[in-house]
């Protein structure tokens, strides 16, 4: 009997599964939501670009989340002593400032209440001019770097959350030997580590997040550093050579936790990796197969052939990153779910309860009947076009206009937004053969699927497994581990011997694709137009375009002779 | 003693006053809401666009306001025997099939529940192809016609909807005799003529809605008739070449009438007028000074010299069709109360109390601080762009976006398209010195006065009187009749002396003046580049605008150091 445990770190909770290293089934599972903040997230009245979180928290809730697996373990006669290897995942970027002694900053007296002091969470954007700033530097003097994010450094990312905190409050800088991300710093306490100079930095978060190009020499220089901010220079400075990938053993479980949890001290602990492209190899994800996480965001994952290097508006190509053997390409909206729930507490008020309400409503419409057009940029727009100073639109509202309308063109805004990314790595010879989905929102919205496949004029599959993202982790810890006959097998090779394919597809309708092919067309007038400087476009015949569309799409358009 | 009626026939409802000649003041009044379909509308579940009432409903409610008038009348002491002239104003263009007897073709057996032999509602647009083929034949062969009716046939007006029927129900256009307008149909029943061709027709609504041009002939000519359609001549044939201004006698009150309502039958019937004009005649319309009635939709309404032609993009100017001796002026937007009325109770499926609750928050925003902008266009842009076929656009939505924020947004897109007619008029040389508003919502919504003072940068006076619109057709009512001195006096001398100065004022604030002038230049932007095939304007800017307005205009965006 041999068992892995894959510890995913999302953004509300902590969960951890148990599988089975023989047949890869998951036989025990556990969550824990955090505790501090508002689920989990500490926030800022003044400022709603602020989300951070508490490192102790992150420790807290996993030990109660393990509590609870040994609990059900024992009810199920799962003897978590055959664990002999833990995967982890986390969100990112989401760096941690933390002392030598592998301290967070936060835990020091004096700035337990102090925010810059926290885990600044991957949607934290209050780094949007450092971003900027960062931008700059690499486009005067580095170019070759920002190929491989996008053309754009995000204020979501390592550098410029690091930038923000030196520009807002050096004393938190100052205390700061360094800042390790979310995915490092897990593995690192589990596996003992008390010097942060010794915390192996996993490949996933630094190629995707902190400009690590292995081909151009790992991290950006001292000068392109000290470019930005000579103070910048005592980070970099502290930072690895080589990094790691995800099916590297970085260690092996501390005495201390191991006591803690009753495991043997020679459970292998794994790179750690983020959470998309965790979940990513969890739903697998492998070469011509994208997998699209859709939650609040979505979070695109692909691998692709290593000579790949440049693909404009993606958000990051990481070599190793998903798959160690091929360049991670990662790409994704900044906002999905967000906006449907924006549209319905926010702005509607109604309950979540009023989501299916919308929904039954919005399927009974034919595509392109209510007449209305959006642009899904509530929250910007990660990619293609990597600007965060972009809003939403909403266009075509008659006096008849009603709120499930609205929702389904929000849904189809959304839809029309992943298929710029899904045309745009086409075109840059990534080759997308199948797209499978995953997260909450596929499982629970089978219109918004039916619109991806009517749209995208594919195929889509929906993974049933819940537990993608741990189970990946799980999938990453058994390929630390060798098998009866002494081989390793790689991620691939356990993706292939244990997912099964969903039963959860749905296939393109082809009238649906007909009328989505026109209104794709007018929202990549106003996707160019708004989103680009260059761009004009006719914005005249939108109006017209879609009133045309409205009339064709109606099932019942019979004027009355009247 | 000396009184006049006023009966103002509106949409949903008639009312009637009776004014003292010798004070001005009004000394009873009642009204009577229309019996037939919803709030008086006939409507069709298959066509949006419909909207009929019924002949004798128009009449029916008539008597029973009568009734109630009476009433009041000997409770208050006021005998009606002295009245000595009426007026009356009626929606339009409202035109109705009626027999060589001037029956109404609804009443004839079979026709009654037809909705074709109906009064065809002034906001019936079923007749939009119709009213771009007369566009057509009049662009091609007399564009000078077009000149008066800001360059564009409407599917509001008379010729339209007769070609509709004409094309959609021939039966009904047979049995008709010619076609009347509501504001002609009541003088006319009053004063007992039994032969539609006898009809007096007024200039105010052949002026404005049946391209009646005096200085070009009157109607236009039997050719250009004819080429729209030959059938339409017979209806053109039977018009009267000469037609009648407000202050006209065109007949006594009939005996029947007379005996009906114990009134002596030398009580003299003034000529109808469109409901719009005579409110602006009893709100105090003058040269400089536009009455904006502002309710479902809005009228704008100003006289001018007589030298005054062509206004591009202005739906009217008609000779004596406001005040005689004056060009009058009738602008527009399609809907302003009906697209706050939509965005409360068909998209956030609130009751209409909420519209209290939306201005009190929004009222507490300053302009621009939501980040958001809006085109008015859910009912299409009646002026300066003569299109229906245009929509309506929220631009700007984040993930905090409220609805009061929305409903603020839609408010002041209302006031931006207002400032587009200002604009519009005075760039043609109708200079404005002052501006009152009247009808309902100017009176119940104070947020949207103090917008409108600062969008326009100008005082606006409010109208507090409910009755402005029965008023003036009391006050046409009153210039038919000769003092103690056997003086008639002009309307606009009877307005001097009757109508005082309103004490609810909106000042513009300098503040809020200046944000508005960044925020209408965006508004600009987006309708030429939307509302013309000739703009393109740049797009890519207006995000970005609005964003660096939304951060100027935060009372407290102090962002705290984190």
């Amino acid at each position: 009997m041999t068992y892995t445990l894959g510890i995913d770190y999302g953004s509300n909770a902590v969960r951890i599964v148990a599988l089975d290293y023989a047949t890869g089934e998951i036989v025990v599972s556990a969550s824990q939501d955090y505790s501090d903040g508002e689920k989990g997230v500490l926030l800022d009245a003044h400022n709603v670009h602020l989300a951070r979180q508490n490192a102790t928290d992150y420790v807290d809730s996993l030990c109660k989340c393990f509590e609870q697996l040994q609990e059900r373990a024992k009810e199920k006669g799962v003897d978590l002593n055959h664990v002999k290897s833990i995967g982890v995942d986390a969100t990112g970027s989401t760096p941690i400032p933390v002392t030598k002694d592998l301290l967070p900053v936060s835990a020091l007296e004096g700035f337990e209440n102090n925010l810059s002091a926290k885990a600044w969470m991957w949607k934290d954007h209050t780094s949007e001019e450092e971003a900027k700033a960062i931008t700059d530097v690499f486009r005067e003097n580095a170019p070759e770097f920002l190929k491989y994010c996008g053309g754009k450094y995000s204020s979501e990312w390592f550098w410029a959350k690091i930038l923000k905190c030196l520009h807002t409050d050096e004393e938190v800088f100052d205390k700061a030997h360094t800042w390790v991300e979310f995915s490092d710093y897990i593995p690192a306490v589990l596996s003992g580590v008390k010097d942060a100079d010794l915390v192996k930095r996993n490949v996933c978060a630094a190629g995707h997040k902190a400009l690590y190009v292995e081909s151009l020499g790992g991290f950006p220089n001292r000068e392109l550093i000290e470019n930005i901010d000579p103070r910048l220079e005592k980070i970099r400075a502290g930072l690895p050579q080589k990094l790691s990938c995800a099916d590297e053993v970085i260690g092996t479980l501390s005495k201390e936790w191991a006591d803690r949890w009753g495991l043997n001290e020679d459970v292998k602990i794994a790179a750690g990796a983020l959470d998309a492209h965790v979940g990513a190899i969890g739903s697998g994800v492998n070469q011509e197969t994208l997998v699209k996480v859709v939650g609040t965001s979505s979070c695109d994952i692909i691998v692709g052939d290593k000579n790949l290097q440049d693909i404009q508006g993606i958000s990051g190509i990481a070599q190793d990153s998903v798959i160690p053997g091929f360049n991670g390409i990662e790409a994704g909206q900044s906002a999905v779910g967000d906006i449907f729930k924006w549209y319905v507490e926010k702005h509607l008020k109604q309950s979540p309860a009023y989501h299916g309400e919308l929904t039954e409503k919005a399927a009974a419409l034919r595509p392109g009947q209510s007449g209305l057009i959006a642009l899904d940029w509530q929250n910007g727009n990660r990619n293609i076009l990597l600007d965060a100073n972009l809003t939403g639109m909403i266009l075509g509202m008659s006096l008849y206009t009603e709120d499930h309308e609205v929702y389904r063109a929000l849904l189809e805004a959304s839809a029309f937004g992943a298929l710029k990314i899904i045309d745009r790595l086409e075109q840059s010879g990534v080759g997308i053969k199948k797209i499978i989905c995953s997260g909450g929102i596929p499982q629970k919205n089978p219109l918004f699927m039916q619109i991806f496949a009517d749209v995208f004029n594919r195929t889509i599959y929906v993974s049933q497994n819940d537990e993608n993202v741990a189970y990946g982790a799980a999938i990453i810890a058994a390929s630390t581990l060798t098998d009866e006959n002494g081989q390793r097998k790689s991620i691939l090779e356990l993706q292939q011997q244990y997912i099964k394919e969903s039963s959860l597809v749905y296939e393109p309708i082809e009238s649906n694709v007909k009328l989505y092919k026109e209104l794709y067309a007018l929202y990549s007038s106003l996707h160019d137009a708004f989103g680009s400087k260059e761009e004009n476009g006719n914005m005249f015949e939108i109006m017209k375009k879609l009133l045309e569309i409205k009339k064709k799409a109606k099932p019942c358009t019979q004027e009355v002779a009247v």
